[in-house]
């Protein structure tokens, strides 16, 4: 999926709303701003966001000699999740699907976000998500895909969510890479997040090579891109990575909470529905 | 009220709605955001919204060539406007305090917008108004100056609102000066709408000299310059005449709907929050 229009005046919300996180110079912020504006301005929006984003991200790290911007709240959404870990485990254990239960726990967990929309209260959006059917729903088609998978690469998103992650990929039983951003960008998940949600128990850990918010394979390392290419189930998680594999024809499970305008007008769908999208079966209508 | 960053990003997003509103053309459009992306990098906020959104408009326009982009909106909301006044004028006649149910229809009014928030139903958002109570409410000191008032001068804001306007004039039963924007500038009221609302019949129409969203003092003419000194109680309608007229010392009304966070957080209100304040109780206690 290419950028939008939209994206323009959205990457400056996401630059005044970071550079704000960071400090309260008001001179500081505008010159952030007017140097992600000239930048924009000499961009090819022929890309997906991800790859846009990665810029304005490095301008505003730069600007404010930062190099992980969110480091401390990407700590506190992995301690809030870990908090909330047994509790979901006994969801999961007590449901009559504990596969359904725990993809659905997953796509809850893609509500902590600080780039699309950070107005998030993790414990009841995951009550909610619980409770909302997803709008778009391959279930049936993931369940027969993972029966038959060998080989799971799993793509992970924001960190916190990589707590729900950790819980879904406990009741995949198989074996599964488990597949990072290589250095920091908004509050998308490390290695050292994977590790401290407790991934490493559960699966393979690995860089995808990118430090885009999304993996965008022409930046992946020969490393991931093996692995990508010789997965038969790739696990996607968040609209960053939707963004940057939408158009792939790989067996990719896309699951997301819809966060913009922009991806609910792509997917003609609105705003807050929680997706469950085979690559495979995008244009097929949805089965029940 | 000056601008904040947080207008920024907005100047872009308003200038995206508009470039959609008169062309479908992508790469035009994309010039267009460029444009105001680049001066607004140049720019100064030291001064009020109203005052940026202008230079945003005329690069848009220009790009566009078109002087009025937003002319036969203005005309569709007038005529739908025109549709409600007998049913309005009815519930005035029957309400039990006639101004009162005026002064909270011609809050009403300002729902209609194109700048700060396009999202709005005409009938269902007045209905909802009528119901809502005043987040401030000045309403007692305004009945009093009202009594007092001998030169009032009355600042319209966006075209079809301008019939609104109309029906609280009618309540005033004072002689009053009726001031609109000299030149387009996004939906506010010119001359032209003014006359096609009805207000000629009811007050003396002027043009403040402005092609600014909001009555910015220093762009005024001289002969409005003269009126708004001499006034003995000024209506200024809307948010773009309260961002540049927040800070004056005059017997100004304020009558408006917050329809961005930036100018509630200013007010230490809500979005959606409507307003009938007193510049010179600003800093009072609210009363009932």
């Amino acid at each position: 999926m290419k950028a939008y229009l939209d994206c323009y005046p959205c990457f400056l919300t996401q630059t005044l709303k970071t550079a704000r996180f960071v400090t309260s110079d008001e001179k500081t912020i505008r010159q952030i701003l007017d140097e992600v504006g000239l930048a924009l301005a000499g961009r090819s929006f022929d890309a997906p966001p991800p790859v846009i984003s990665q810029a304005v991200y490095r301008i505003i790290a730069a600007r404010l000699g930062v190099q992980d911007p969110y480091r401390e709240i990407k700590k506190a959404c992995i301690g809030q999740a870990l908090s909330l870990y047994p509790r979901l485990k006994r969801l999961i254990a007590e449901s009559p699907d504990r596969l359904w239960t725990a993809v659905k726990l997953a796509i809850a967990g893609n509500v902590i976000d600080f780039g699309a929309n950070a107005d998030f209260d993790l414990k009841r959006d995951v009550d909610q998500i619980l409770a909302q059917d997803p709008a778009v729903n391959h279930f049936p088609e993931f369940r027969k895909m993972l029966d038959k998978a060998g080989r799971i690469l799993y793509l992970a998103d924001n960190a916190g969510e990589t707590v729900f992650d950790r819980l879904f990929i406990e009741e995949l039983q198989k074996p599964v890479i488990y597949a990072v951003r290589r250095s920091p960008i908004i509050n998308d998940a490390l290695y050292a997040d994977a590790v401290e949600s407790g991934i490493g128990e559960v699966a393979r850990i690995i860089s995808s090579g990118v430090g885009t918010p999304g993996t965008v394979l022409a930046f992946c390392s020969h490393e991931f891109l093996e692995t990508y290419r010789s997965a038969d189930l790739i696990i996607s998680k968040g609209q960053g990575n939707f963004e940057a594999l939408s158009d792939e024809d790989r067996p990719i499970f896309f699951l997301l909470k819809i966060k913009c305008d922009v991806v609910a007008r792509h997917l003609g769908r609105n705003k807050g529905d929680i997706i469950l999208m085979s690559s495979k079966t995008n244009s097929l209508p949805i089965p029940g």
